[in-house]
């Protein structure tokens, strides 16, 4: 079986930082390890706010120990001062994963509402309706960007179980424990979607 | 005499990262401590980029041992892309001042060139002809950025003599070996500056 190990999420922000871990466990099933957002005080000086974002980004990566630390990718920002403020605190991420050797990956927030909820326009409500059904939680998660975090994290975990089986499919052998061959990942996702959305729908 | 310790300051990029350290000397006249860039491959990933930048500037920090660390503000980059980089270098240079509690100041452009020439709306080459002048250095810092950080430094250095001379003045008394009361950094500095000018029309 195909063990993602953990994977972490974040969704850089500098007053929220959104910060998402889940694991894969035997049955394939991902399951959350640790959610939240890390948050600074407009109030203090921005280079407090930086020293002290890029310290807990540290703290979580050493007590996580993740194998892998996808982060949002966003390109067309709604303004330059929000694309500054994300820079700064997506690049404190990517070098607390970079300085301990752990592989980065990027995604957009399009690619990320694809993989998770099944089309990449799906608004912030429905990635947290998703991220509760898929890894089953007792309730959902808040604020958005923790959820975010995750659903970051589930992609990332997914896309990684889809090539290695892509991997398995071109010769390596069929991978154990695996019915299918590449794209069971997916169906698995599209039901969970299914089910997510006729359970939201009968609110 | 004010004595402003070394002044670094940070012109940040990605693809290249300005910086210039400045020490204002018994007689007030500034004088370069080190000054260059530090450059990153866009052929190598963006994490070993900035985890690259990120030990740099703080062996640099660690070796100048600054007083003070001046960033320049940029507010309106030209396009969000451009915002994002600058926004994580940034980040990276204010952390690895506020990591040593050192102080941070930031300066738009305008207000750098406003310091250094004289008005807002300088370009590249007067900055630098400027700093070559008031540094009396040999030879034009180059690539221009090296000669923004410097400039940077610069108008910390005057900016910080500046306060404290409206502070003595204020009450706490005149300090000593000064010859005028605030200002006179002004004036000294609009000397210069003609001075420069002069030079850069006889050419």
């Amino acid at each position: 079986m195909f063990d993602s190990g953990v994977v972490l999420g974040i969704d850089p922000g500098l007053s929220r930082c959104g910060y998402g871990a889940v694991r894969r466990g035997r049955g394939g099933q991902a399951e959350a390890v640790a959610y939240g957002v890390i948050r600074t005080s407009k109030d203090d000086p921005l280079e407090l706010r930086l020293l002290a974002l890029s310290r807990e980004l540290e703290d979580l990566v050493d007590e996580l120990r993740p194998t892998a630390v996808a982060v949002e990718r966003v390109l067309f920002q709604v303004n330059v001062r929000t694309a500054m403020s994300v820079g700064q605190a997506s690049g404190l991420a990517m070098v607390a994963a970079a300085r301990r050797g752990i592989p980065l990956a990027h995604y957009s927030p399009n690619e990320v509402k694809q993989a998770v909820v099944g089309y990449g326009g799906a608004d912030k409500l429905q990635v947290q309706t998703m991220v509760t059904a898929l890894l089953r939680l007792d309730a959902m998660p808040e604020p958005p960007d923790a959820a975010d975090a995750l659903a970051l994290a589930l992609a990332h975990s997914w896309g990684g179980a889809l090539r290695l089986r892509t991997e398995h499919a071109a010769g390596v052998g069929a991978p154990i424990g695996s019915t299918g061959g590449t794209g069971s990942a997916g169906s698995k996702l599209q039901a969970a979607v299914d089910a997510a959305i006729a359970k939201e729908g009968s609110r």
